[in-house]
């Protein structure tokens, strides 16, 4: 067991809104990812949504929630084999436990003082008796534990373990979703500006990609150019990157890139996922080889118009369903909704897809901060008997105290034939 | 729900060994990512050890088991909000039960015929009582279920839906692992090839590299040169890219890059997972910016050197314990063993890290077709108060009938000084 010990002043202090703390000494040479106090807010208002609903200790195994609230990061996460736990209390200082190989990555990269490492992969007590040693610290043996077991979550850890310490607890996780959902739904000003950041690098290197595209490319090798521009921009990572191309258009826009070669009359979109100190854009961009059908010209306009819908409806105060609405009535009047995506848009930051999802049964009501990718789609249907065929488009956008800023610079307002 | 209804033969077909089926009819476009005959294997391995540990329905919800499995392929695995769930019994047809907006793509390139699909994201029922219903088909109410619950594995769905399905089933489920990890560390000569790119592609990224590195650049404008030299090169994704360096060496490998400026005399470590088509490599260079101090050259000789003496240790019978000792009795003849990397190497393939490792308590013993890491790692003294410092040096193999082949372009035998 490692346990730091360190002049750093205690987590505990924010709980009671102290003025001292490690807010006001932050180590000099951290290499936090956010100041000391986007992690007060972050604490403060996650220990505010516990109170309200009992729970004693958050239990976290996941990449993204232990980034958010224990400022732990680290590409490490892309290998299964070593878990990694951080139990939030209440009230009082929270423990990270973790493998040795990741205490000085920790150190360097969490306000978590009290460390508690095993030397992992240890397949027969991988952390476990550390951690419901800790619980019982933090807890007692009666106090509720919220995990991350509910939707859109994924708990990040063998799971015939996850089940041994609730054996050992006697009693049920609770989920930590609607403690940690709200909090992270809504964005600080530090947040929003690597999400601008991140949306306006790969707005540019949509505009460069433009010229190059051409029949005769591959999918891959257009996915090839466009990662290329991207990382020469800027990003820091790809993590999706979808062209997909039709001469009548396209019937998915979640597989590939194939080997597929362009040809004049294809239509082209391309969904993009990337991010830049750990934020995700999530746009797309469509383009049509050499000429454009009318259809599909009329097709793209609908589904731009249906965007502008979406930008003049949101508003604080409005629902994730009133800006579904506003894009449904323009895409289709007659209030046919037949797409496979599902939704007209979604919540974005450190997920590719967070909460909210612009949907009919969605009642999220929005709040400033909130970054959503508005995603409208029709449906074309099928010529010469292919399956139907789609159109969608994407932008994304931040809620301000009047409306929304957008962060993508705003695609152009006809089919762009390159 | 959908059903796929298909003039392709049944999968059940497989079972019997039949000479007709699927093998030898696939679908002309059909965007399959191996051949009948890689799926036929694949399946009949994972059967027989279903067989001998009386299972008689896998239930598989992870990217990497669906995709070595079923076949199915996307970069929609990015986004947590969808889950995707694969039921393979011991005989007979198995069933995927899929958001709508994946089955285009389970048509493309799954050879299951048996899709079941609803509308995405539905938090009230995001396909559960699908599940339920086709694991009643084809396991009965009392059939033993095994799930990926084990060491190792992930569950990417909703761990409150898995629970809800133990309930509904009134049994728990049995772990996947024992029947799914034996036959994915075996790879098959397709396999092989893919993971021979990558590692050739990457091994010729770092050589480009090298001239390129000088003091005054930052860690994270390594990363961008050498992202870019391997998008170019055509690798398909670099999930895992960390440069670490320092004045006096390094104390951890899985954080980073940074802002911090190299400067004459560091040693830097760039360590790297990238894949094509799927398939990854895991290795990391060393180079000495400017100059190096003879400590640390002899410190790269002597992790070179363990390096060989692993590659010797090698073949088919041996244990993973075994080629650890040839390791770590040149690493430390004393026998200290105290890096925090806790083993040196581990298997490779769809996932950066799986299983074996090459640690004392490993006994899995080798075959023909297993690709690892080899990874030695020693300790250097810290100096003036720093930490202790690190040396790690990995490359990747496949064991072959009669020891192994490199599939890493091998690193040179002495510390490169760029």
């Amino acid at each position: 067991m490692t346990t730091e010990g360190s002049d750093r002043p205690r987590a505990a202090d924010t709980a009671r809104g102290g003025s001292g703390g490690w807010l006001e000494h932050p180590p000099a040479q951290h290499g936090w990812e956010f100041p000391p106090e986007e992690y007060r807010r972050r604490l403060d208002a996650t220990r505010r949504r516990m109170a309200e609903a009992q729970i004693d200790c958050l239990f976290l195994t996941s990449e993204k929630n232990i980034r958010y609230l224990a400022g732990f990061h680290s590409q490490t996460w892309v290998s299964p084999t070593r878990p990694r736990y951080v139990l939030l209390p209440l009230t009082g200082e929270p423990v990270a436990v973790v493998p040795t190989s990741n205490v000085p990555g920790m150190r360097a990269t969490s306000w978590i003082e009290d460390l508690r490492a095993w030397p992992a992969p240890r397949p027969a007590d991988d952390g476990i008796s550390l951690v419901i040693e800790a619980l019982a610290e933090l807890a007692g043996p009666r106090g509720r534990i919220a995990a991350e077991i509910g939707p859109e979550m994924r708990v990040q850890m063998p799971i015939v373990d996850l089940l041994r310490i609730r054996a050992a607890r006697g009693s049920d996780f609770v989920d930590a979703g609607p403690v940690i959902r709200p909090v992270r739904m809504v964005k600080s000003a530090l947040e929003v500006a690597r999400m601008r950041e991140i949306a306006a690098l790969a707005s540019e290197a949509f505009i460069r990609l433009g010229p190059q595209l051409r029949a005769g490319l591959t999918e891959r090798e257009v996915a090839r150019i466009l990662h290329g521009l991207l990382i020469e921009l800027g990003a820091d990572s790809v993590p999706y990157l979808i062209p997909v191309s039709g001469p009548h258009g396209y019937e998915q826009i979640n597989m590939g890139p194939t080997d597929r070669r362009l040809e004049t009359g294809d239509l082209l979109i391309i969904d993009l996922g990337a991010t830049w100190r750990g934020y995700f854009c999530d746009f797309d961009r469509n383009f049509a080889l050499g000429r454009a059908a009318d259809e599909m010209r009329a097709a793209y306009a609908r589904v731009f118009e249906a965007t502008e819908a979406g930008l003049a409806a949101v508003k604080p105060g409005r629902t994730a369903a009133e800006v579904w609405g506003a894009m449904a009535a323009v895409v289709d009047p007659s209030g046919r909704r037949d797409t496979p995506v599902g939704r007209m848009g979604h919540g974005l930051g450190l997920d590719l897809t967070e909460p909210p999802s612009l949907a009919p049964d969605d009642a999220t009501v929005l709040e400033p901060g909130m970054v959503i990718t508005l995603e409208p789609s029709l449906t074309l249907p099928g010529l010469g008997g292919l399956a139907r065929r789609l159109m969608v488009h994407e932008e994304n956008l931040v809620v301000t105290a009047t409306g929304c800023e957008l962060l993508t610079r705003r695609a152009p307002p006809a089919l762009p034939v390159v």
